[in-house]
Order: C-alpha cells, then structure tokens, then sequence
C-alpha cells in the first residue's frame, strides 16, 4: 500500500516543492559563511538577502523589517516578551492576551510569566471572541506595560480565518501590540502586514512547501523590536545570533515566491477540490460534522468529527489504508492530545477530531480515494456498532 | 581566479562532507512532520532518533542526553541560564563564569543578568588562568546559587586546546556546573563528556562538516536540565520545541558518524599540511607571529599575525589573490571587528591576526599555493613599507 500512500496533512508540513529543493541544492555549494568577508562568504550574504526580498514580498513588508529565524515556534518565541525596545528606549508590555485557539507556540506565551498571559475565547464557530477582547482590553492595567495581543490568521485544525483587521482596530485603539501567527494562512491568503494592520506576523518555511529549519519574524518597521532571544555573534542586525543557514532561507525564498504567486486560481483549485471531498463525505456519512463549515476557512483544509469514531482510532484506520491524516495539531511526541481548539470551540474533545489537509499537489484522483477510504471508515464504524 | 579558489576558513564553517549531503538529500524525501502518528511522521522520526543516537557517539554521551537545536548559538542560549531543574525541583544557578576567550555565543552569557557573568582570564599562552578561576570560584556566594562555568575545549580562533579536565575538576570540588563549547573541538580532538568531566557539550553541524541549521546540546545525564528557551509543540521532551529540522539532523549525524571515525589518521594529516603551512611562512617572513604556536592546539589552524599587515588589509589581500581566510572569528556582519582573544592574550589588538584554518579535503597543492600567497602577501607588506 505505501506505494499508494496520500498524503492529507499539508497543515503538519507540505512535501517540499521542486523550485524549494532545488534553491536549497544549489545554495549548498555556497561554502561560505554569510558573515566572513571573502567572495565566499559574501556570496552566501548575497543568497540571503535576495531570500529576505522575497519573504518580505510574500508578507507585503520591507526587507528590513524580515528577521530569519529557524522556524515559526522561535521566531513566535522571540516576539512574545515583556521586552521590547523602540529604537534604542526600552519599551515594556504588561500582558499578553492570546486566543484560546492559538497554536501551543504562542500560547506557551514565550518569555512572559504565566501569570500574565490571558486567554481570548472563541465563539463555539472557531471564531475570536472580539467583544470579549474589547473587554479585556478595556480592562487592562497600562501602569503595568502595553497590551500585546496575539491572534492567529488561519487556524492550524479547522482552517477558520480570524477577524484580524477588526482585532487590530482594537488593539490600535488600546495602543497594544498585534502579533499574528500567518503560519497556516501563507500561500492560502493574500498576506500585507499593512492590510492586516499587524505589528508582527510570524510564517514558516516549512509550512509553504520550503525547507525545514527556516522561519521569520516580519516586523511593520525597524523601530520597535524585541529584545533577542538568541544572542552571540550579532547576526540579523543582532535580533538573531547564530550562523545563517542559507541554503534553508534559498529554499524558503523559492516557495515564499510560489505561495505568492497565481494564488487565487491555485487557491480555487484547492477548494474545488476540497469541496469535492466534504460533499463525498456528506453524502455517504450525513452526521459528520464538519467544523467550521460556514465559517470562512481557507480552502485547504477540512477537520471534521464521525460520531462513534474517536480521532486516534480514526487516525490508525486512516494511516492503515494508506491515507495520512492529522488528529488535530502534530505536535509533542507522536502523542494525540485533546484538540485546544475543540474543547474552546465548545465541543467536547474526548471524541477529537480528524484534520485532512490538502495542497497544490493533491489530485482530483487522490481526493477520490481518500473519500472511499472515508467510507470505508465510516461504514465499519456503523458495523462494528460504534456509533453511540 | 575564482576557478582556483582555496578555502582556509573551515573554522568559520566547514565544506558540506558528500555523506552529509546525501543524507540530507534522502532525508528530503521523507515528508511526514516527525510529531505525526501516521506512517510518514514515523518514518521521519526514525530518522530523527538514529542521528541522535549518532550525535551522541561523537560525543560519548547517551542518546536520550541530545537535544537537537538550530546550531550551537542557540544551544549556548537553552544552557546559559539561571533556571534549571533536577527533574522537577527548580535549581537555581547564581552566577556564571565564561572564559575571556569564549564565543561570542556563550560571553554573551545567554539568559543570565550581565551583572551575573563575571569573565575568567587567559594567559599570554592563550590558556585558561586555573588559579584566577580558583579564586573566583572560592569567592563564589553559594547563597545567590550554583556557580556555572563556560571553558570551550578547542579556541575558534587560536585552536588552543583549553585544560577542561583540570577546569572540571575544579567546578566539581565547587558543586558547580561545568558546560563546554565543543564546537572547534568535534571531529579534531577524541570527544567524551565523561572523561571532560563536563555537564553539558555544546556541538555544531556545519562546523563538522554537516549542514547549518542543526546542533546539539548534550548533557551528562538526563536529569538535570535549563528551562526551556524555546517553548510550543513540547518536542525533544518539551526541551526544545518546534518542528525537527529531520534533513539537516540526518546530515548532520552523517557528518558525525565521518568525525568519529579516523579521527587520528586524518588529524595527523592535517597536521603535516598545517606544519608545512608553517614552517614556509615561518621561511619566507621569520617576522611572523604564529600565536599559540607553543601551546596544544587542535591541527588544523594557524592564527598570525605579520608585523606591518593589519588584518583588515591581509585579509583583503589574500581574498584577492583566492585565498579565503578570516580575520578571527566570522560574526556579525560582514564586519571585521577587534579580536577579543588577542586582547585576552594581552596582544595589542588593534593589528590584528590572521586566521587559516584547514580541513580534510586541503590538498599539499593548496597549502603549497597559499604558502606562495602569503609570500607575496609579506613581500607587498615590506615593499609598500608597511611595517614598522
């Protein structure tokens, strides 16, 4: 079967595109280090900021404003702190409130203590809460710092889009920080840090079709920035300490000029197809849920939930007929957790639920016969007597 | 010129080894997240699991005792810092002692208040002072907690050999905690955390000849760990969270497994093209200060300065003619900054010194050439009436 094998979990990584593997190929035989100042190394300075070009163009911003990072879950770590400087002022943030939707790299809530991170609850649509914001907001003590307030573009499990541009009215008016984890929603969303009104936005490499070990942290300016969390040689304008690795940033600049490109009609292919699976699976099991269905989502994704069917079984039965899904986020090691999202969503996540995630690569034939594995699934779950 | 280049600059960062980038090229083929439960994500994390047990070889420590991070700079941030744990009791560290010839990676003292770093001065020889570090440490106030110490095993820019044996010692005698920056070190001198005596390692792929983007912090054991500098998904056993960059650990452990194996063969041929580097330099310009000439170093680097030359201008001057060299370590941008172990050594820095640092691939041919160009380097110099 592993020959057959599709692969529905583009949400946990996307296979590497051919434009990303063979940037990251040619950029190996850079010897040079970015940093040294003979031809070698200046080569390699030169790989990485065209790579800062193109990751800026994706996210609408100005190179300089792009920090390279070794992935999304550092680059959300170093922008979650108390510590921040405007130029050379130090600037402090009280609290940091985060949806309750986030994904566990933001809201571990990085270098804030505990005690001062606040969950923003969701409506039982997968939504952010934005009258509950306004109150807290409002609530909040400004003797102690700003608000800093982070809310995610696209969830990782139901792909439902937040209300970003309403949050950061919001968060402008209180005169806070808005941190937007557009992780999920690059190469799936038109993405402009201005349009968006974010202060910061955090995407991967990975996560687009680049290569692993690439990240950034995508400021609106220069000015404001936080203290580093990695220190050392002074990399990165010192934001960032540490050898670049350039052959990952040549990667990811190549797929972060292939999400950006064609993306409404790569887009409308992707929901195509993705309807096309969801109205299979309605049609031959009518009490799946689909969560998040008449919620804008981005148009790759699809977390549903069989009634009788809980998400580690599924994901096995799934895996054994050669369909690789997710239960939820992959996170931590292997294990399958309760869905965050699910339990802030209002339902209960003992049952969980199954997240099929799809890309540009995914085949109308592969949509098929991961429906009919769907069925399969699905019928032996009535046969077998599970349904409750 | 450019076809003929020779690279002298392994130290800054070494050539991709062809074994570690074949494994970083099959590793690219597997596409599953390694937190995935399905067979992709199992696949992925077997990858994962054997460079573990690979990095741990070379550095004869236990496999569950590797936390894989993005490189060595950000390994040196996780173990810089106050907060540990014994398994669950918090275990505070109150002061830290780096070497004057440290990284700037670990002088830059990580997670500690700059208050809490106090720096261990070297001798003219380039070797770490024991007695200061005794003094020092017999002054330490075990009320504010442990005192931690940061002594690397191989300098960067010297490759003086630092007395890490008789320093672990010394931290033991104190109830302290010793961490080494092996970096320079791996795949030059036999590796083995115990008989260091040391409680963590700090390892780099690309400096071993595997691909930038992965490291390692070792430990002794698995008991006694820093607070997490990078929180999220809970990977590595919640020590370092994130993605696994699976491709670049798999290259990375290819390298390994080479740096282990030979390891006397190929140093002592490096050696003999290291000396016979020498000894022509030492021919043609008997004014040369080669530093650390008389003390152990590791084979493969000669730090000199020439009278008359600022290393500024040398190392222009050496690129021009193909040769790529550094002038001490390569941090920051681009930037050629005084070095900070020529001022710990007590040598005046503002001329500056000359690093060439070499590796398996250096051919007699290469060495012969670069010999040649330091020739004409040195000849310019007294020409142009330069020295003083």
């Amino acid at each position: 079967m592993s020959g057959q094998r599709i692969y529905m979990d583009w949400n946990a990584t996307a296979p590497l595109l051919p434009e990303a593997r063979e940037a990251l190929l040619s950029a190996l035989d850079h010897i040079g280090n970015p940093s040294s100042v003979h031809g070698e190394g200046r080569a390699t300075r030169a790989l990485i900021e065209s790579a800062r070009r193109d990751v800026a163009a994706l996210c609408g911003a100005q190179p300089a404003a792009v920090t390279f990072t070794s992935g999304a879950t550092e680059a959300a770590n170093m922008v979650l702190t108390p510590d921040f400087r405007m130029g050379r002022t130090p600037l402090r943030i009280g609290k940091l409130y985060v949806s309750a939707i986030e994904h566990p790299a933001v809201r571990e809530g990085g270098r804030f203590r505990r005690e001062d991170v606040s969950e923003i609850p969701v409506t039982s649509a997968g939504v952010l809460d934005c009258a509950a914001l306004k109150t807290l907001l409002e609530a909040h003590d400004r003797q102690c710092g700003l608000p800093m307030v982070a809310v995610m573009l696209a969830n990782n499990e139901t792909g439902i889009i937040q209300p970003v541009a309403e949050v950061a009215a919001m968060v402008r008016a209180h005169g806070g920080l808005l941190v937007v984890d557009a992780v999920q929603a690059a190469g799936r969303l038109p993405l402009s840090i201005e349009a968006l009104g974010a202060d910061f936005l955090i995407v991967s490499s990975h996560k687009i079709g680049g290569p692993k070990g690439a990240g950034a942290l995508v400021a609106r300016g220069e000015v404001m920035m936080p203290a580093p969390l990695i220190r050392g040689g002074g990399q990165e304008k010192g934001h960032r300490s540490g050898t670049e690795n350039a052959p990952a940033l040549a990667g990811f600049a190549a797929a972060a000029r292939v999400a950006a490109d064609n993306l409404d009609t790569r887009t409308a292919a992707i929901a195509a197809l993705r309807d096309r699976l969801e109205v299979q699976m309605l049609e031959c099991a009518p009490d799946v849920v689909i969560h998040g269905r008449d919620a804008p989502r981005i148009a790759n994704t699809t977390f549903f939930t069989l009634p009788g069917l809980k998400a580690e079984t599924g994901q096995i039965a799934f895996d054994l007929e050669g369909v690789a899904l997710s239960a939820g986020s992959a996170c931590s090691s292997g294990k399958v957790g309760q869905s965050h999202v699910l339990t802030a969503m209002g339902y209960d996540p003992r049952q969980g639920a199954l997240r099929l995630s799809i890309g540009a690569s995914t085949t109308q034939a592969e949509i098929d016969r991961c429906a009919a594995v769907f069925a399969k699934v699905a019928a032996r779950r009535r046969s077998t007597g599970q349904a409750a």
